[in-house]
């Protein structure tokens, strides 16, 4: 008994698809079962790592998503359209579909597992988030005991590279991101890496699957690392931090209908400091990892490689498998049917979470500001913050530089709009040259 | 419709299970659906941590794995008897099993999947290797793409606790031991802690799993941490190393059927010096790590609570949920039957693995020998490793104590058994007084 696939794109990834359907020794048996049917491509001039026979191969993208003797439909085209509207065909036309596209995911999943349900099939996105590592499956299958209260991690590789380098080098952000576009770690527009739009996909992803509601996108707070300069990564060092660019979606421990704490999540991505004893702080270079809390287990932490053809096609075709299993096993229905669908593995959210702004959050915040060489100027500052009930964690004076003096703060917990509030009032004092840098601790 | 689940045992992790049951919102749905039906254990007067109802109890465990109500087995006694035979009784009554009994599954997993697969049921096992940490799971449902070709952990917390507090603090393994005990996190028997026995059960299920091939426990070659000392640690620390008792099982590289060489797996524990830079050195305390390496992922690592009532509870239910999502969506057939079983949550190994023996092993050695304080024994030790092809990567002389100099040696890669024939051969050189330690070098 064997299943087709249809494989849309043949890029980085679709080439590391491939490549493991042409060498499937030794690999889990199931592969056997498979074979890669139609390859669908856009330029079929461009040259390829990786030959297919001509016969595969098509330009005729919708012929893959309706062709009767497919059975799984792998998207590894990436951006929005046609992804979106191929992958909803496919699934009008009873295939399953496995996707690494976070973009579409994060902004199209409402209709597109709404359509799956429908059609009782499944849509597998392991490959989305956090590339080789198992991140959807564990959330899927392995955390269902526990109420999550928190994931938080370093979803994109690109900006970790950066701020790794920043950090070991000292060199400034503009001078490592020229590097990294050399290198093929940055790409030539780099916005949406450090900019934060990737992670921002991923962690509504991640958000969505381990508190049981869609996410919007557009409810979802994202700042990049564009702002962090080398001397932050020094202060902060010096303070015993490390800068990260963390995404973190959170349901806050006090929402309970007893509390009357509306059920609100946060979900945000910001460059942030990271004590250097917490787990994510030592996650270098282009490494991604995932912390997930939950009661009653703790916290547990997943590692790897975040992007690559490698490992993204490993998640990839690990999602091909669980659905050939599926097939195999008969337990998916020949004619669909939403009785029969797999409970933990098709996604079963059928309403938005709410999500807190922003300025309801209550967090760390470590300010570096540029004074004038004033007597009285911590005063000054010390007074303003207190005025407005934000208590002070620690503050530095460090040296004087073209005139200015150099003052970094670390407050305790406030609320975030409290916060602005107070800076607006800093900002208009005379002394005050100017807020250089503004970044959340963790 | 209601799934009713039987539970065996009410110790630390049973009293977890049972808590999950009583306190059920803001986790899975699924979990609803879930009733903790009856509950047997062996010692009614014990006082229990949690309340369970007097009628749900009973002493009686047969009464429970033969229950024509119960779906879903959950055995938490551990040891061996009357585990086992519970569990194959309750396969022979056509129940689903969860547990987290890694002694009976690595001894008797071959009778039990068999039987399992014979009866149509799950065996589900997340909660016997690594506590919270999801990696059973992500073995059968995340891997399949990739060959691996290593799995490598830090699996039991009592060991990598003791180890911790050796290396933070300096003092011998009977003093840290003895205050171990005190705090509960080693048993007043240590034996199968310490000398490495319950990270063996482990290692064999993780290689079985990730190698597709049952694994005969006595072929695990299993040393403990006793012979650790502190001034091991202290001259590990020194070289760039920490100890760290590792459960390696591996399929080297080269195995192939075109180079000739056979298809052996390595699966042993001891203690290991790991370069400070490894993923898993920083692994400290009681936590508990597992670092897969595959083809074409590369290395992905899982961290976090290898024991305790809550990860293990958390598990253990997540595994409950697992079989109550294949019963609810009709996933499992109502007459069991093979056919309709799903082949990635089954157990599909027929064989056994080839292990080979520990002194076929390549690997770098640290070695600390005590001698007397003779000109020239430097030079017989060289001597006699390079006639047994053993080359030195570093050799140091450190001071001299009770009329003994102590010469610590780490090697470049050798055969084990060429490695213990030169030791052989310098224990019998006069200038050498003792052997004092021998270690392995990741």
């Amino acid at each position: 008994m064997g299943f087709k696939v249809g494989l849309l794109g043949l890029g980085t990834v679709g080439a590391g698809v491939a490549a493991i359907f042409q060498d499937r020794d030794g690999r889990h048996p199931l592969l056997q079962a498979l074979e890669l049917h139609r390859v669908g491509l856009r330029s079929p001039a461009k040259p390829r790592p990786i030959h297919i026979p001509a016969e595969c191969i098509t330009t005729d993208l919708e012929s893959i998503v309706t062709d009767p003797d497919i059975n799984v439909v792998v998207e590894v085209m990436g951006g929005i359209e046609p992804a979106r509207s191929l992958i909803l065909q496919a699934i009008a036309h009873g295939k399953h579909v496995v996707t690494a596209n976070k973009a579409v995911i994060s902004r199209h999943g409402d209709e597109i597992f709404t359509a799956a349900n429908q059609a009782g099939v499944y849509v597998m996105i392991e490959a989305a988030v956090a590339g080789g590592i198992p991140v959807i499956q564990p959330l899927k299958q392995s955390m269902g005991a526990n109420r999550i209260t928190s994931v938080m991690g370093i979803l994109n590789g690109t900006t970790n590279y950066i701020l790794t380098q920043m950090q070991q080098s000292g060199r400034s952000f503009d001078d490592i991101l020229a590097d990294a576009q050399q290198l093929g770690y940055a790409e030539a527009d780099p916005t949406a890496d450090v900019d934060g739009l990737d992670a921002g996909d991923k962690i509504a992803i991640l958000a969505s699957l381990a508190f049981g509601g869609r996410i919007k996108l557009d409810d979802v707070h994202r700042e990049g690392i564009r702002a962090v300069s080398a001397s932050d990564i020094a202060y902060a060092d010096k303070l015993g931090f490390v800068i990260k660019l963390l995404a973190i979606a959170k349901r806050p421990n006090a929402a309970s209908p007893d509390t009357g704490i509306p059920d609100r999540l946060q979900v945000r991505v910001h460059a942030t400091l990271v004590p250097k004893a917490h787990p994510l702080a030592s996650v270098n270079d282009v490494y991604n990892a995932i912390l997930l809390e939950g009661e009653p287990l703790g916290q547990v932490m997943f590692f790897g490689p975040g992007a690559g053809a490698g490992p993204t096609a490993s998640a990839v075709v690990s999602d091909i498998i669980n659905v050939a299993a599926l097939l195999k096993s008969g337990l998916v229905a020949a004619k669909p049917d939403t009785q029969s669908i797999h409970p933990l593995l098709a996604c079963s959210h059928h309403s938005y979470s709410q999500v807190e702004p922003i300025s309801e959050l209550i967090t760390r915040f470590y300010v570096r500001f540029l004074t004038k060489d004033h007597p009285g100027v911590i005063g000054k500052l010390g007074t303003c913050f207190g005025n407005h009930g934000v208590s002070l964690e620690s503050l530095v004076q460090t040296g004087i530089q073209d005139g200015l003096a150099e003052i970094v703060v670390v407050t305790h917990a406030v609320r975030e709009g409290a916060f602005h509030t107070a800076l607006e009032e800093i900002h208009t004092l005379e002394a005050v040259d100017s807020i250089a840098s503004l970044l959340r601790v963790l």
